[in-house]
């Protein structure tokens, strides 16, 4: 395992983010997490080099319109593209995983206005390959993270009045995931309470 | 369907690959596919469009290292990475779906060569989870199409004398995947024939 014996956490310079949230670890000792991404793309080292499950984040795509071969194949001009899926997928016990994971600073409830149709799309044929498919949800002011069904945030996003999706049913119908040391987050144990019960 | 009703197939102007298979292709009637790659994206295509299966390509790794936000988050410096795992990965009928397709020009075997060992590792960590995990081989020079059982090709990978997988052994336990118009690679039906018999 590289992370986070050994190697340590190499800050890139330019975020601001991740040095709001560096500082903010001092502060909050509860808050070891980095940023969400950062906790689940190291759960997932975690539960690979265990053999508990496989599950990868997608690269971001990028559409590139001009290579370099003099340089050893730099890329000079291209620009990001729009994930048509969501972040992460994988297998565990044999069973299709497929998640997207948001923060939201609201206390109250998850907007949905940053879930794009495409990715709504996505979820539903996941679901329709009889795929396990949820969204990762963290609610940055409580430090709560919580597994959510994807579809009731599908039933949300093309049935709710409201364009989020209230606290309460992340706390009534959702799963809170266990925030430790290793690994960060203790996902795989809601997909279980969830899905393999 | 965006593709091939409606949208024709745009070719990329710099891939003389793709070139050179649409000469080929006006030659030899059977060889339809521009490519490869092309033949098994369309082929999800249509496996998603008409629920039966949710196959994505991943997308390439790219280390991006400078980004011009001046011009809305123009890429101007990046370069490719390996991809540490397949190319393409699903869920089909709730399982999960792993596979690398690669051709060869070899009409005795496939050589083991352009297979990285980060593939072979990420295939294992897949059969490890009880995931279906194959490789699609094309014959060129044949015109035939074979899906092996990953499996296989790990243990020729780690354990075989020669670098190669003799084209034998694919006849005898790989299944040969027919090509046709819709899909232009029948990949399902052979997955059903090895996998869901």
């Amino acid at each position: 395992m590289k992370y986070p014996n050994g190697k340590k956490y190499i800050k890139n310079q330019k975020d601001d983010t991740e040095e709001k949230g560096n500082v903010r670890s001092l502060l909050n000792a509860a808050n070891r997490g980095m940023s969400l991404e950062e906790d689940i793309n190291v759960s997932n080292e975690y539960y690979k080099n265990k053999g508990i499950a496989l599950i990868n984040k997608r690269p971001t795509p990028i559409n590139i319109v001009k290579v370099n071969y003099n340089q050893g194949a730099r890329i000079t001009d291209a620009y990001f593209e729009r994930q048509s899926t969501t972040d992460y997928n994988g297998v565990y016990r044999g069973r299709y995983i497929d998640f997207e994971a948001k923060n939201t600073k609201s206390s109250t409830s998850f907007p949905l206005s940053n879930i794009g149709k495409h990715q709504i799309e996505h979820l539903k044929n996941v679901l329709k390959q009889d795929g396990i498919a949820f969204f990762i949800i963290c609610f940055q002011t409580k430090n709560e993270i919580y597994l959510l069904d994807a579809s009731l945030v599908i039933e949300y996003y093309e049935h709710g009045k409201r364009k989020s999706i209230p606290y309460e049913v992340f706390k009534e119908k959702g799963v809170l995931i266990k925030q430790d040391y290793l690994p960060r987050l203790h996902y795989i144990d809601a997909v279980n309470a969830l899905y393999f019960k």
